[in-house]
């Protein structure tokens, strides 16, 4: 997919921002969910928005660009929650997974994940902008809980971090399960302070 | 999309099986590797593997049921392994993960994946006959373990079972790793084996 010719007369358009950026990010969101990545088009988010394909491309080179920055414009700005215990954190950090019920929210982490899972080009992006940015604070959580003392100094962060999301993923995309709180704090007390060390408090 | 007319001269035609219907199989996975799941139709795979979309609907009444047996046929006739320890019998049923290094086995991988984050008809039918039976198996080795007294009769079996895939396939196919076998040896020792109870014997 190549851009269209930019065309004359770029200097006196508005540059796309505010809530034009946001109506756009939005279009993105509903053609994502309803047809998935693969079928996405620069041109159908432009209809969508009422705006020009031009308009798209003078602000996002490529689709993968506009679909991550979409998704990124959507989370809150959720900090890293800092509760004094690691189960705590994780739990205050994981269980919103499961609040998204929403059926347009779910097909649109179903269109990133089946994506992520097929092209590369999308993959790579994704990875970077959005899964990495998680796992950084996912990571930040056990550091924290390592510098306190909770969990050993030998704790294979690396190999720990990524663990929660990975098994409440596969259990709401694949095993077609909801992340209920409940189901979140079972395996965090169950599966993960157990690896790190930690007992459960609930004995 | 509804099956064409059937036509007459049904019952001259032969029935699809042996070699022909491994053809067929084969034809839906190169597709499927091409386009993805989203994008198959009946009418690409009967074209590539020569075949009318007739004959297919004659056999398969839907493209899930077509995919889904496409996919089964692929496996191998893999027992479930019994080495008398849970840890081995756990490297022995997943190390194997990390083998799925060619390109095309990946890339069908990928598209089954995304299907089941996506299409819910899809996904109903993917879990029932291939994701539940695999569980089914992963649910034997602990059982097994239990019955030997290696874990303890109270581990939560119906949260453990699912787990190690659940790090696996994320780390695959979200994280983008190659899910080496000392990648899934460190998952068994440092996260399964600690939530279930077993110490792991290096130390």
């Amino acid at each position: 997919m190549t851009p269209p010719p930019a065309g004359d007369g770029e200097g006196s358009r508005p540059r796309v921002e505010g809530e034009r950026e946001q109506e756009i990010f939005t279009a993105t969101l509903d053609v994502l969910a309803d047809v998935g990545y693969d079928r996405l088009t620069m041109d159908a988010v432009a209809k969508r928005a009422s705006a020009s394909k031009a308009t798209l491309y003078r602000r996002w080179s490529s689709k993968p660009a506009l679909v991550i920055e979409a998704v990124l414009s959507q989370k809150g700005p959720r900090e890293v929650p800092d509760t004094g215990t690691l189960r705590g954190d994780l739990l205050a950090a994981y269980c919103g997974m499961g609040g998204v019920t929403d059926t347009r929210q779910m097909r649109v982490l179903g269109a990133l994940m089946s994506a992520a899972a097929r092209d590369e080009e999308f993959a790579v992006a994704f990875r970077r902008d959005f899964l990495r940015p998680k796992e950084a604070k996912s990571m930040l959580l056990y550091e924290r809980a390592q510098q306190r003392g909770e969990i050993a100094e030998d704790v294979d962060l690396e190999l720990v971090a990524p663990a929660l999301a990975g098994m409440v993923l596969h259990r709401q995309f694949l095993l077609g399960e909801n992340p209920s709180p409940e189901l979140v704090t079972r395996i965090v007390d169950q599966i993960i302070l157990p690896a790190v060390g930690v007992r459960h408090p609930v004995t």
